[in-house]
């Protein structure tokens, strides 16, 4: 069995250390600590993973620049020491897969990430998230709103990660990240953010401030969300389990809890909606105009089939097959308007 | 500042406390350790966490009931120790609502989740995940299926958990997971389970013999996964260094790594493809049926409309109007078959 030779070692959320950590830290010759990617500043940490050699403080360059660890670690035992997860940091996965590559032997110790943690704290169930979105300062944040639309569409939560930068100690505040949602909004205009929307919140997790909150897109405006780090949560359709926990956690009635994607009308449903209306009223006026007719064209037919394709496509919908739904409303819709664009019958559309 | 008294500590996926934990469980006057959410059996575990009082082991029946630990709760400090992260569990989540509910304080000891540690071991990107899934031994695992299809179709990785039951010690293996999706597959047929579709697996994270797997579904189908637990993970588009590290991990080449997405169609490309084609060759045999037609009707403007919407069609869909394509293609389609219902000419659609 070829000995590990880089650690990568993650402390949680709570940043503290695994009595499996220690153990394999205690064997190391090198210990490197980064913490870059957290804002968390816990002082305890140094010296509880202080097991072994002297604990070393890296930056974020060291850790990409790599090389000196990779070196170090081609012949003595070398740890990497971050909060949170070790490698959902890129510039982790990044440094394991040179290792790899060298031949360079490997052991992860994972830590509790806020990605999952966060379901825990808020009452969410972890399988009704959809994709995750990071926002930055950089103005237009088009991509998270189209992925919450996305994950709306299907009824799921969206966690919303706030941008982080150790070396100008800028945090993205949630009234920025809020503010900004409501600029693509008005930009965009799919309906999701309104001031009722609701947004969840979760700050410091895993520090004795940690502190949930549910409120509306409107006074998230100007709530004071308290000291870094926050994530958020732009909710969907909750589980009445997850309302109970909310209401719980919140002091809030459950009932105050709204489905964020209720308002999120799908494309098709507009459509059908708007499209099946005008088709029936335009079949009313056009089988008024041939109530007499004595032509050999056989409007009843074309009339039956109209009818016929319209309450289909309402059956589709309702079975979730809304392409199908389009087609068949779109097809009644060409069925008859065919007679009139033909010169063959004279009606109002 | 009132004392937590009911505690949830999870020992993450090595199922090791963190030192945190360890203080926190030094003050318990009871100590309860569950097992039924992982199949993981660690022995030391016990040990380690017998701090204080015996460890007193409990099984799902108790949890879920839940009374006792609640009455002991309302006066002593009391634990509930698990694997995994303390809250991804659905009965732990309800015990802590119940306790928020009768003003019981909670703190919660996060720990890593096979949600998380799995994208780290397969070194995919935690925020190219779409919602994850469940399979468990019923038969036809629909919602499964389209799940991933509809991950697919956003280009995303689907995480698939597979069923585990204390009781009967049952573990849903991958070979079947994988024989129910292509059963799916038959019934279904998007296209998204094919013999060459790219399966990732992680196997017994979090323990010495961890093991990640990259193979077709073909070769999933008899692939020896070993011992329990697996999770497996549906991929999406791949991202170059998602290729590196799967490549290093796997000791396969990076172009092996298939975009299990590509071959997804949307419904609508598929309709579009499909009837386009269709209504335009009909549309010449209209042609040729009225060719030296002196009849009243308008059939060119009509002919002109078909041609007109079909190639709108075409257009809305590269611009990703999925819904507008599909109206105008079957509203196209209509206009010209109207003809043939209504008897006015004779043709073949």
């Amino acid at each position: 069995v070829q000995e590990v030779l880089l650690l990568f070692v993650g402390l949680g959320v709570e940043q503290s250390p695994t009595l499996e950590a220690l153990q394999e830290l205690k064997g190391c010759e090198r210990i490197f600590y980064e913490s870059y990617t957290s804002p968390v500043v816990n002082k305890k940490v140094l010296e509880e993973i202080s097991v072994g050699p002297k604990v070393e403080v890296v930056k974020r360059e060291f850790v990409e620049d790599g090389r000196k660890i990779l070196e170090l670690a081609r012949e003595k035992k070398v740890a990497l020491v971050s909060s949170g997860d070790p490698l959902v940091a890129t510039t982790h996965q990044e440094l394991r897969t040179r290792a790899l590559n060298q031949n360079i032997q490997t052991k992860i110790i994972h830590g509790s990430s806020i990605l999952c943690s966060l379901a825990g704290e808020l009452g969410l169930h972890s399988y009704s998230f959809g994709k995750t979105v990071t926002m930055t300062k950089e103005p237009i944040q088009h991509t998270a709103y189209l992925t919450i639309y996305q994950n709306l569409l299907r009824g799921l939560h969206t966690a919303v990660l706030l941008e982080w930068d150790e070396s100008s100690k800028f945090f993205l505040s949630p009234n920025a990240a809020v503010d900004e949602l409501f600029g693509v909004e008005e930009d965009v205009g799919y309906g999701i953010v309104s001031s009722d929307t609701l947004l969840l919140s979760a700050s410091r997790i895993g520090t004795s401030e940690s502190k949930v909150a549910a409120l509306s897109f409107e006074d998230a405006k100007t709530h004071d969300f308290g000291k870094p780090p926050h994530i958020l949560v732009v909710s969907g359709r909750l589980h009445f389990t997850e309302k109970e926990t909310l209401a719980a956690l919140t002091k809030k009635a459950q009932d105050s809890f709204r489905d964020n994607s209720e308002k999120i009308e799908k494309v098709a449903t507009r459509m059908l909606s708007k499209y099946s209306r005008k088709t029936l009223d335009a079949l009313s006026r056009a089988r008024a105009a041939t109530k007499d007719s004595n032509s050999s064209v056989n409007f009843s037919l074309v009339f039956e089939n109209v009818e016929a394709y319209t309450s289909d496509a309402k059956r589709f919908l309702s079975q979730g097959k809304e392409e199908l739904a389009v087609l068949s409303i779109g097809y009644a819709e060409g069925l008859l308007d065919s007679l009139r664009l033909s010169g063959i019958i004279d009606f109002e559309w």
